[in-house]
């Protein structure tokens, strides 16, 4: 029997080409997991050291096949090369940054309890380390070809914690995909990493596969949340339960307060118009809903945002499944109450494209029904009386990654009282700024309460490496059993010894 | 219509006594919970030092009221009082540890990403810090009156973490939860605490009502598999998951070496049994299964241990469902091939009791049947050709709380191998010690792979709080929005500053 051959599609122009990858079986994807548990005391045997030399290398090839890279993602993604050269930048700094953590050494929360007499008598010797939780099941998301993809955050962090990772790759970028895994194969044979440090996987089935292999620890998922089911409900035949880490759908509400209208109404116009249309409008972070006050101030911010978007351009996007869902939802949002304020143009070729969209309601009319995500250029404006109505409305609505406010200097009071009553609906709260653009950083929160997921984690910055990570204590153990970081004298990470944390000795 | 009254059952006589307790409607559940949300702001806004100080205030009522503590559990579990004093000591200690555990504020995960230019162009201010995750319901369980009760981690923990908590009271010990909660409530009292900060639910069905509530953020729970099924079931009609942290079973592998049997069989043998039989043996980590090595020092070990589980008096279990899944559980033992080596001796009164078993196999022949986690005095003896016929039968058995080998000092070859090949296989690893008897302090880990839930946390020790909290982070806000910790400034906790981690500086 011959395997189906994977098509690739150009949203620019809609032309579908076939591809020589074939989706992997089962019984591919089983070996492949199996692989990967084998590679795992292996690089755990190279040490911390090691692997952060192997990220540096990853870094360097895939700022070495940067062309190589945007030109195969330019093909598929209808995203711009600016857009592109730029996420490849963001990917190799994320394993660079993962490098200087791994040199840094904090993530490993190394402590140790000597033995001796405490209040409850006398004590053994415990050390904790965080040791990787195992083989790591990663599926690259269709709107980050290179960020959240084969060469991506999750991948980044899942072997910076020495876990061996199986990527998926995502049906909408498989040439990118492929490019992007011949990279990172490129610098893991410079590096001699152990074989089944890492691989990728083609095909829905294979997906399931692999969630489904008893040698897989954890799941890094980007997606929907119909997907997102799927693959869970697939992961209920495993005889034990595995962390799903999913990103799945955010609308990250942005509040204009009555000040911010009355002082910089064109500026949040322009600027907002600019962050919910960036990447076609196909950003987690993309405010979906913007509550806007009622007045002569509120009606002026809303009619340039009107204007800008009328006359805008047609969005590509980045397939035609994400294509569909938009006009299905636009319509289900009119059928729900909103009110078309503007559509931008059309595009007349046969790229798979939306027109920008603006929409209209009131705030205390908002509840589930208006404030679902739409993956695409589109905003709903809630027009709101007080900023009581807002903070109720917040209540109905889903929960999100992001929240934003801007405000005006003189609002300190409604500022302080706003960001306490919203802390518990976002994993990150903005101020005067905008939710698209995430910084790649040591405290950057990119999750939230359900259903932004990762509730107690992220999944971008230093700390998302927590989530392929579990503890593991010694008791009583010999030296040369224990991790080095957890061995007596010096030590090169921060650890904490009976309860003081420590940090290694700066070098001269 | 009258409700049923909650009985309690002493397991020393059989005798079954009304208490003046009545189960918890889902509507006084559903009440205590909304309470619960309200008060998490204002928890929040009492600050960690506040918090630093309740936590001292309930573990001084602890001590306060130890006298009757113990009077009620000793009623109503069979257990001695000496464990049961010691248990209410350890509960005052976490309290306390706890409290040390906020002043010293590392569990924040402080970090400031100060505005700056990156690789990748100029980036916003961005400051993290957990925060957190909103009401907690925790579920006593029946081992552990105290510890892991009313007055236990789970509760210490989330109150430390600054989120109000509900407890479900274990049905084994109403009347202890009782006291428990009036000496909570008591300190709550004197420190004026927010109403709703804590509270405690009894029967089944209130349980279910409580994991249930929307107002609920996260689940913590200790008892069985099958109960843990029931509850996680009834949380699928949730609109949003929560995180559920079950602590369900464990067999705790427990390995002599060739050279520990020979050169410590006696006391290996003696200590061996005093383990098992800890607190009826109905602790977590009970040894349930020990691979002990064929040959004449193997017999003598093994023969030691037959006689003195022969000659041992019946121990008292906390309840007849326990006693009877321990019969049961015993039966299927033998159904699979475990043959019986030694009975201690049968109770003549009307207490609840068992008496220690002692079974044998071969580890060639243990694979899940075998080594299923029997709750009370029993343990199954493997005997073992080679250490590869023990790690090929680790494959084969549910992972596990903890892991011992017992070794002799001559075979750190040895030693060191095992302990490589056995990390995947246990959250805390034991060398020369015994597993029961968990240490509260910084680094410990009770935890693991499952079955032994909290795979990426621990439910004992200090950074058992992470389960509690949630990351957030703030982009580009004013000073006064920030949390203090986060604020320009001398900071009092461990704080990330551009990567850099900074310890506040010492008092002189």
């Amino acid at each position: 029997v011959k395997k189906m051959t994977i098509t690739t599609t150009n949203p620019l122009t809609g032309v579908v080409t076939p591809t020589s990858l074939e989706p992997s079986t089962a019984a591919e994807v089983l070996h492949l997991t199996e692989l990967a548990a084998l590679a795992l005391p292996k690089l755990a045997a190279l040490g911390r050291s090691w692997r952060s030399d192997l990220l540096e290398k990853i870094a360097d090839a895939i700022q070495g096949h940067s062309d190589q890279l945007v030109e195969a993602a330019a093909s598929e993604t209808g995203l711009s090369e600016v857009r592109l050269q730029g996420e490849v930048l963001r990917s190799s700094y994320q394993f660079r940054l993962f490098a200087e953590a791994l040199r840094e050494g904090s993530f490993l929360e190394a402590a140790i309890d000597f033995a001796g007499e405490t209040p409850l008598g006398p004590q053994p010797d415990i050390r904790r380390i965080l040791v990787p939780v195992g083989p790591v099941a990663v599926f690259g998301s269709s709107n980050f070809p290179f960020a959240f993809s084969v060469l991506g955050g999750d991948v980044a962090s899942s072997l910076a914690a020495g876990s061996p990772t199986v990527v998926k790759a995502h049906p909408s970028h498989p040439l990118t995909s492929q490019v992007s895994a011949e990279v990172l194969t490129e610098a893991l044979k410079v590096a001699a990493a152990p074989t089944g440090t890492f691989d990728i996987v083609y095909g829905q089935d294979a997906g399931i596969a692999l969630v489904q292999s008893p040698a897989m620890s954890a799941i890094g998922f980007t997606g929907s949340l119909g997907a997102a089911n799927v693959l869970q409900a697939a992961t209920a035949s495993r005889e034990n339960p595995i962390p799903f880490y999913g990103e799945l759908s955010s609308v990250n509400p942005f509040i204009v307060t009555e000040g911010a209208a009355a002082t910089r109404p064109a500026e949040i116009a322009n600027a907002l118009f600019a962050s919910f249309t960036l990447s076609g409008g196909q950003l987690c972070t993309k405010p979906g809903i913007a509550f806007v006050p009622n007045g002569p101030q509120g009606d002026y911010l809303v009619r340039k945002l009107t204007d800008i978007t009328g006359e805008s351009g047609a969005a590509v996007l980045l397939n035609s499944r994400i294509r569909d869902a938009y006009v299905a939802i636009e319509q289900r949002l009119v059928a729900a109450g909103a009110a078309l304020l503007a559509n931008g143009k059309q595009a007349h070729n046969m790229s798979i494209s939306v027109p920008p969209t603006l929409l209209l309601t009131d705030a205390a009319s908002v509840g589930a029904e208006l404030a679902e995500e739409c993956f695409g250029p589109l905003l709903v404006i809630a027009r709101y009386d007080s900023i009581t109505t807002v903070c109720r409305a917040l209540v109905r609505v889903p929960k999100s990654l992001t929240l934003t406010v801007q405000a005006d200097e003189t609002e300190e009071g409604l500022v302080g009282e706003l960001f306490e009553k919203l802390q518990p609906f976002a994993g990150r709260l903005v101020h005067n700024g905008y939710p698209t653009g995430v910084r790649v950083s040591w405290a950057q929160t990119h999750g939230g309460p359900w259903p932004a997921t990762n509730t107690q984690f992220t999944s971008v910055g230093v700390s998302s490496i927590r989530r392929w990570l579990r503890p593991v204590s010694w008791q009583n153990v010999p030296q040369h059993v224990l991790p080095t970081e957890l061995r007596d004298g010096p030590c090169d990470v921060p650890r904490r010894e009976d309860g003081v944390l420590i940090l290694p000795r700066l070098m001269g």
